[in-house]
């Protein structure tokens, strides 16, 4: 999230909730909604292992042949003054299973998630992805 | 959104608001949050003519250059088994000006949405986007 301003940075990383898109070998966008940790550089995002969902393959499908990925935060009111969004457009990758990358990511899910914690995501973890942000782009309704 | 079930199609159509991913030439997935009105089979959606930002004329481009988008509405809440998406798959198109279709959009968008009658989106609006899905796709935590 280099090069973010500040509330934009705090805005992204506040948000339980991002929506990524991915770019099928075919040219059509993939659209999915996604939590996620964000941990300097990198944000973490994790995919169930269960059920093995054609979801969840096309996700990693799409990665692996095209790693360019957008992931937006946006804020929606019915005061159209008040909304804001920011958008980091990057690389993402699949973490390699039993790295200290995919430790790292499991840990930062679980401690941004109850949710996780609860269900032991580390069982459930089918693959971390890895998104390294090249560029953030922030805007707001009122400047 | 014909193929979608009733409820799928209920719960697209009663957001407020939808994230709309389109394809750069370059193969780069780009994501936007969208207002948006469902008539029957068309999604219609208006890019506001001012200002006449790098972000608007890039989602025009797109759709230019790679018809392929993909609209998505999703519920986020705490309690994970309550999660739930909608995701339309489809083609998009700029609408010629001074169209009945163009009319059309801009009826229903100014019927959902007040704050659009206030600023007199006829005046505003730059550009007209109708969105045709191919395919819907709806997912919830809980069947």
């Amino acid at each position: 999230m280099a090069g973010a301003g500040d509330q934009a940075r705090q805005r992204f990383g506040a948000s339980p909730v991002a929506r990524l898109a991915t770019v099928g070998a075919d040219g059509r966008p993939h659209l999915v909604p996604v939590v996620f940790a964000l941990d300097g550089a990198t944000l973490w995002l994790a995919v169930d292992s269960k059920p093995k969902s054609t979801r969840a393959l096309r996700r990693l499908a799409n990665l692996r042949a095209n790693p360019r990925v957008s992931l937006l935060v946006d804020h929606y009111e019915q005061t159209w003054s008040a909304l804001w969004w920011v958008r980091a457009d990057g690389a993402g990758s699949v973490v390699e299973p039993g790295t200290r990358d995919e430790r790292r990511g499991i840990e930062l899910l679980v401690a941004k998630y109850p949710q996780y914690a609860a269900m032991d995501l580390p069982a459930v973890a089918g693959a971390v992805l890895a998104i390294t942000p090249a560029r953030v782009v922030a805007w707001r309704a009122t400047p």
